[in-house]
């Protein structure tokens, strides 16, 4: 089947990824990444306490918050903070970048510290959480890398990488990182998050059209790992430099 | 490898499944169904209005909320209303029964007005959203039948059946429908909702203590299949009585 | 004066009343009262701290709290957690019901704990919050009694027994157990809570229409005594069961 | 029995009341109104609209709001409007406050516009709400007959008068209008409201002691009715002026 | 240039300024302040605790509240408590009168006790907030002689008198203390808050209309300063009675 | 007096100002303003209606929002939207950069359109309040200039520049331009916001140690004309480029 993307790109190819580390300076990690024209300012914050739920346990949590600011979209959407509560969508999606990066840290090496993980959308071109969870790794390393530093903690509590990439079918056709156009016109959409050791830490597929078969499944299950692999790639050069 | 469930069952056994209509009286479908020790209530209420963005559209609306009585649970949790808001993964839940249901529904055959499935869970044992789905789809068909008899509309908007269920990876083995005792303790929880044509509608999976590997991934869908078939025949069973 | 009442009860009826307990499982008393088509899930948890205003006295607590699921009702009503908060009524309501309990529980007697009593209506036709009281007094044996049974407390901290009932005057004559056909026909509406010693805990009695007389009051206090003596029956038959 | 009422009154005595018209000046109706030390500013608001579900039935609305400034009582309270919610207790005496006057409106007489009576407490030492309903009659009054002096009413829609006073039972004996002293440490608090025909609008009696008895009952309505006479004179003088 | 104010007064004359002290009871500072028909309930409360952030210090804390009855105004405005939240208006000016009362308070001699000042507005006639800085001041004043009375500190905190006032450009002329009809119409509103030793605590200019010159600006300070100094002396008088 | 700013700069001089436009591609207009480490993104966003208090007025409204990211401050902050409510510091200063910029604009000439101006600070360092307003205007005159482009206005409805800048008295010497470092530890602080024809929209200066006299304040006044003047060149260059 032939298929033309909107952005001419193939159906295996990820947007330009861009990681730029320390893009602030008062946080201990601070990275803007880019998936094309989305575009997530990812910072780690440590704070030596821990929620009430793990006090006097000796390890430590790690949270994500997220948020759009209101003309990061086409259309100007409410200010969560105005509006007095955040949505449903923005819950879903900082439990979902949380736990991603709670999957690569023994929180007992952390001792009882949090790190915070705000997630704040610039720019929104689709695949907004997937950049977050891909740049948040990085904002992560960056922090612990601090506390190693500073001798606060003996070894680092980071086991692997994480990243996340979403896939689709668009028009019948399975494709790698969809963006804003192929995303609000494509007939399943799917997140996928992963370790660099290839296993899988969340799928999370939807139907937007009709059903998706086991066989289209297993298609975009391939290329989220293909998109993954050079996720990590990027990861580690951008924290090479 | 062995496996012995907390509960005796085997591997791709589902628990006990209920699903009582016209549990209560108002409501235009109303449905207790049991997966098990959990019981959900599920009613379907019609309302001659549609959202703001779907004025004048000439389509419907279906939508879900989500609750869980304060003592459902093992400890009481607190209520939800008492707070002044609802938690993220009620929201995240809430939005999840939503979208299941308008998968099976043509809204343009429903014409401007919205159905509302409330899914209280009066008893929780783990399961509570796939059994959430499941009841709710019963209650929905009820309430579009009540339409069709007194002649509002014409056609039935469903075309299909949907159905959820839970699987697991339990001490290294997949398992189906897991129960509370063995969703605090195993290592992937994945939530797949399917119609009855054999279509993914949702797939959320979970990597709770290791990541999984592409072939658990494999097996445990082989085992929603397997247990959404079941499922599939006991809203038939139900809605023919 | 003839009379016909909708349900065709005589003036001095109360509706079929059940009272099942152990409704639930994981809460300490968990009761579903029945007022004829009025049906209320009443549970007690117990919980080893008290508000507050009470730490270090080395008393307990006895509080209620009251929700209406949201299709309970003839229409569909908004879910409280949902708009973010309780209305009056629900306040009103459950201010009632831990008063009401508050009245028979010697809390010197009860150590530093909690009792909650979570009332929930699964079906509304008139008379819930006399229905809850009602249900709830059973529940909250229940969770006594376990606590005597596991030896947290020596003595009991509840002497006599609580009930409610509403009385009216319908179409000029005084009834017992309004129902929702007539509560919402009604010229006056009284909410009566007794303790089994014959004294009243509240007496709460609204005009609707005119404004009663001193003896119409006398009439309806007459009939209340009467309905919250078969309650007090019917209580001792649950628990005895 | 003889009594020592810690203000020194006799048993059926009501502390000095004092109605004080155009106390503001924007108000259409306001009212200062002293029960003793308890002082409470009601003012009437008359607006050209009507709540939603009286749009377009041709009636008006009667509706209150109460509030108490943080520091009317003897410690400071919370202000309300910073703790972001109204609690049951404000909702309870509004809801109240509402009623009693609506019971004296013919509301089609009114047309479509609503009268809000804002009773806010200056300073408390008990019988707030009945003060409040007993002044926002006067500035109801004042309010009306602002609208028949510029002919937008025809006739007034007010029938009758409507007056509230609290009884209890302190130290073994029945007394009227209670003031702080008595309130918080009495068995048995009860507010009635009354309109000038000798009809109840409102009894809510409370047992905060032991329950009580029928007997008890009786004498307090005995006391209400004779304080209420003395307070609808005090309004008609009050509105003579 | 001449000039005509809607209520008669020259350029530089206040309004009628009283200040009424004991207005309430409870408060251990209670002051009803008006600027002619502006009229404000001061009330000083103490409270033997502090913020989080000064816990330990061995310093204390003013602060302030701001509210207006809802009719307090021309028309009614909602009530805050019950909208849910404070408005922007009423947050900037309680931050406004507490930064102005702390500019006099040594909070090291008043030891780790916060005094809040509670001002509401019974009636409004432009100006609420300058009222509201100076009748706070003299019920600021009126609760530290009750600590020192009591001997709960030794010295007094207050140092030096603070009073505020509004000036702005009317019809092209600088005017003191606009009352509704000027501050609805003028091109320039300025709050000024000083200390009896001629000195400038806040000082908040808005150009309504047009933008303001340098040599308008000076003209304002220098009515601001007669009017604040005639402000001490009526606070002087207050507190001399 | 001799002085050592921590920058090092003179008193009179800005910090390194940079105004980049076209930031983000959604909006209308979308300014990153940077004086010194502070940088804010500004975006204006054009909507074709107006609120409530306008409809039907044939007039424009020119409005603004402010945010602050979590850690664009040097420990974090809670993020608003998940405390469910903006502060008092948030609301006064996005009511100050509203009405800073409705001074700039004929909303006569808008018609029925609302500019809504987001500024959200990335990186604080003191002045964001003076930054966002000088970098709104900047994207205020792109969203117009978009509308006249488009044709959809005949004629600007800006006229003429505003920009704003701080000064304060650090060390008992006057300043321009604080940063987080002269801010946390000056006496006075004052916000001057101007319009290019040398007249002053809003001038609040607050007295943090000592109350500033006179001469101070005229002192202050003249950096801040300075601080302005050089402002409104770099806006210039900018809309140029």
């Amino acid at each position: 089947m032939s298929l033309s993307r909107p952005s001419g790109r193939s159906a295996s190819q990820l947007r330009h990824v861009s990681i730029q580390r320390s893009f602030t300076r008062h946080a201990e990690g601070s990275v803007l990444v880019s998936f094309g024209d989305t575009r997530v300012l990812c910072t780690a914050s440590v704070d030596n306490k821990v929620p009430g739920f793990l006090r006097g346990k000796g390890e430590g949590w790690v949270t994500a918050e997220y948020g759009m600011l209101p003309r990061a979209t086409h259309t100007r959407s409410d200010r969560e903070a105005a509006r007095g509560k955040q949505g449903g969508r923005t819950l879903e999606i900082q439990r979902l970048i949380g736990r991603s990066l709670r999957a690569c840290v023994d929180r007992s090496l952390l001792g009882e510290r949090t790190i915070t993980l705000d997630c704040d959308v610039l720019q929104a071109d689709g695949g907004t959480r997937t950049a977050a969870i891909t740049g948040a790794y990085v904002a992560l390393v960056d922090a612990v890398n601090g506390l190693l530093k500073k001798g606060d903690i003996k070894r680092s509590p980071i086991f692997g990488a994480v990243a996340a990439i979403s896939v689709g079918i668009y028009r019948g056709v399975p494709v790698l990182d969809l963006d804003y156009a192929e995303d609000s016109d494509c007939d399943t959409d799917m997140n996928v998050v992963m370790n660099d050791g290839g296993g899988f830490i969340e799928v999370q597929g939807t139907a937007e059209g009709h059903a998706f078969r086991r066989n289209e499944l297993d298609a975009l299950l391939v290329l989220a790992e293909q998109g993954c692999t050079e996720l990590f790639a990027a990861q580690q050069a951008a924290l090479a430099e």
